[in-house]
């Protein structure tokens, strides 16, 4: 590995000539065509040279992406292959479902972070569909276009593979949901919600409906009292009173949005006193709290739902939003049947992020989440061990759906990991001579790395009307129109890049001067 | 009407029991539900009421939208059905294909024209299928949701229709265009179009690809040399070259952009001079143009054409944009049919804009067009007349053909004739009494009203690389960058609220500082 990457410094440092053998040498390990216009320095002394490693990153989420921006990619072959061409903020998706900021205004694509970098990372608009770590290869899909010659398939070789491919929606397999439910995952599912919200006020407005058809039409339902469900009944209610009661005068006494939980409240990741406030203010705003009920199935107009006494009842609605949970992707699924981990609901690394009985696999982000829990379970362990008379049973389990939650809905989890990575990438001939970790237990020496420890770094819950719910460390909460303007503060400067910066600060200036708009585009 | 108009004036002014009679009344009437919160003053008198009369405007374009924005909504009872519950600035549309501006800068919700004016205009977002000139009726159906009960069918009462429906693109019934190619006529088709770009760039950069494969996916053809035509090439070599160019620096080189037109030059309908600076600027940009040529097949990635001497020749390509003509609305053939008119390619209107032989029934903008221009015709034929030896029956031809085109290109005879027609409304009452009109021939006195006259008031041709070519009246020519800022500061000032023109600004300026956006959003 030194000598490799010692050779790869120069690597580029010769005449055009030897460049473009490289180039061929490059082409011919890692299936992929090599291009004409690498940069060249002729200047420089000819050295002997070796392929840099090939890292192939899947994914361009927070994981994927935060990885991708911190590592060296002069001392590897980097490649990201990712469906989307582009990063997404996604903690402001609940804003772009009704129109306060708009879609662009949180996405930056992928290359464009990649060119400020001034490195020489490839992107690849394509899926992975299938991992084969004996042979050191993903399979990828493009969908691009439907003028293609072929299926579209082409191989990717790797020496190291980071797996950041996130969660897909769960519906726990709830008859009915996929069809009939909006979810909130994708950009292109908050621009769909938009879109809904306003047909079904055209719709609810139109002539020759009867009250009853009205009051279902503006029914709008929301599904999970996590932060995602939440904040999204939060915008509807502020869009609706603020902008489309003043367009749609007629019908707008007859709208009612509804939160479905499981559990006893909403927001339970969240200090009580957070979930206390929210639930007064969504009461006061009308918003009606459905807790202990379970959905047990969508239909077009109905949702049917059980209590904790498994009675049914059924409400009739117009649209319905489903932010009750997250699974693994099938890609994951697949790989984890491979490698052993069949029975599992993520990818279980260790410690260093590493996928278990796999070389050169990591995984970060969500699709890793649940063994990255694991950890922290670890911590827990040492807790209960500790409460002796078992009476914080109920708080360990809170805490673990909390943790859970809090990994999904403010990524932090997943740029931490993709940032740990990234660090631990660019070291690795450092920490080979110099490790840095703990004591092996059944080997001599010390790891190379210190292993990934998660650092919270607070979370916040938007209750709409301007008022924001701020749990930082050292179990410091903050509630009301000052935590707003942190929130603003916070998710202003978390951006990506000084445009989409620019973009989301001039979008909330513009919803405060022109209200939000009402197109159906 | 007289009378009616006179009762009308008072019909609101009563306490809120006789308001609801009235509103009882005008249900009935119309077949629409009442609203219960009518504006009322209780302060003033008691009078006799009659219902107001009931203008139906079909289509929200330039045309429909011009009127609604005009008309004297005291004086009628105006009800809007469209599709599109939103105007557009068509005008902008092939910014918004390349990113330059954004889809939402440039539409305003037609509920927020009609609150500005502080009346009672009712909104209805449904297509209009039928009319029924005989019971004064027309037939509605809406597309909204999935959850609808019935078929979502209504019927609407009128006294007076505007139909301002617009045209739809004209294929010529040529093979495989409705199929393979984009258009370019709604917001949709602009985002559908920038998606496919930035697609055709993520595919044609892929690994395992030939070189062939590449060169024809990047190979965009637009089909038809018109204003849309031409300015969306311009766009679509800018965006390459300022802003994909370093995004995708491997496969730039490969890009092509070809214009196929059946004429003999690009941009006909101008003066010759702009024509011809297009044509020197597109080939130093390396734009091909293929005059002469007529598309007669397009597959799923050929293009077959052929020239004058029907000699066919054919190139691949990867995406296509079809902006080469337009037709009338199926609605409009149907309701040609009904009335005697079935042999005409779009409605025919006298010169107060009266549909013939159909009582109460006007046609303004795009699916008039045709009958306009016989009033246009006219005054050609006096210059026919005048020109003794013929020498000017080319130029007569080619003015029509730029008449045609301006039409559809920057819709000002639809807005004169939106704004023509609300004055005409909105004076009814003074002009039975004081005709402004012309002598009858057939009956005594004059018509009430002025005939419409379209004055042309210029046109832009943008032709990329901050250069616009404007012609404006009195035969004055520009052409480069000042015209550039001409075209801004015209487009600008065009804008139908506060709030779009500040967004389009901010669109210009996010370009000139940021470039445009890469993502396949």
């Amino acid at each position: 590995m030194r000598s490799a990457t010692f050779f790869l410094d120069g690597a580029f440092r010769r005449g055009p000539a030897f460049s473009k053998l490289v180039l061929i040498f490059a082409a011919s390990g890692g299936g992929l065509v090599a291009y004409a216009d690498a940069r060249t320095d002729p200047a420089t002394e000819p050295s002997q040279a070796a392929p840099k490693k090939k890292v192939v990153v899947l994914g361009t989420g927070w994981a994927g992406t935060t990885f991708v921006r911190n590592v060296d990619s002069s001392l590897y072959d980097v490649q990201v292959i990712s469906p989307r061409n582009y990063f997404a903020f996604t903690p402001l998706l609940p804003s772009v479902t009704c129109g306060t900021v708009e879609p662009r205004s949180i996405v930056e694509p992928i290359r464009k972070i990649i060119r400020k970098k001034g490195g020489e990372i490839k992107f690849w608009e394509a899926e992975c569909f299938k991992i084969d770590p004996d042979n050191k290869k993903v399979h990828c899909r493009t969908n691009i276009g439907t003028n293609l010659e072929g299926n579209g398939e082409f191989l990717v070789d790797y020496d190291y593979l980071v797996i950041a491919v996130g969660a897909r929606v769960n519906t726990f397999n709830t008859s009915g949901v996929v069809q009939h439910c909006h979810f909130l995952k994708e950009v292109e599912d908050a621009q769909r919600i938009r879109k809904s919200v306003i047909d079904s006020f055209e719709r609810a407005i139109l002539p020759d409906l009867d009250e009853e058809e009205r009051k279902r039409t503006l029914h709008f339902v929301i599904v999970g009292g996590g932060p995602t469900g939440v904040e999204f009944a939060a915008e509807l209610h502020d869009f609706i009173s603020e902008d489309l009661a003043k367009l749609y005068p007629t019908v707008c006494n007859l709208v009612k949005i509804s939160v479905i939980e499981h559990g006893g409240h909403i927001l339970t990741m969240f200090d009580k006193r957070i979930g206390k406030f929210a639930e007064e203010k969504f009461r006061r705003d009308g918003i009606e709290l459905r807790t202990g009920y379970r959905v047990v199935k969508v239909s077009d107009n109905i949702i049917t739902m059980e209590d904790k006494l498994h009675v049914e009842s059924s409400v009739s609605y117009g649209m319905a939003v489903w932010s009750a949970g997250v699974g693994a992707r099938p890609i994951i699924l697949d790989f984890m049947k491979q490698i052993g981990q069949g029975n599992r609901r993520a990818l279980a690394t260790d410690e260093w992020l590493r996928v278990r009985e796999c070389d050169g696999v990591y995984a970060i982000g969500d699709c890793a989440t649940m063994s990255q829990r694991k950890v922290m379970e670890d911590i827990l362990e040492i807790f209960k061990f500790a409460d002796k008379d078992n009476s914080g049973t109920l708080t360990v389990k809170e805490i673990n759906d909390a943790l859970e939650d809090i990994c999904i809905r403010y990524p932090q989890v997943a740029a931490q990991q993709g940032n740990y990575l990234a660090s631990c990438f660019n070291r690795m001939k450092h920490c080979e001579k110099k490790p840095e970790g703990p004591l092996r237990i059944r080997e001599l020496g010390r790891h190379r790395f210190r292993p990934f420890r998660y650092k919270h770094l607070g979370q916040f819950a938007p209750l709409g009307g301007e008022q924001t719910a701020a749990q930082l460390p050292g179990d410091w909460i903050s509630i009301g129109h000052s935590s707003q303007w942190l929130w603003y503060s916070v998710y202003a400067s978390k951006q990506v890049s000084w445009r989409t910066r620019a973009l989301v600060i001039s979008d909330w200036t513009r919803r405060f001067i022109h209200g939000r708009d009402s197109s159906c585009i």
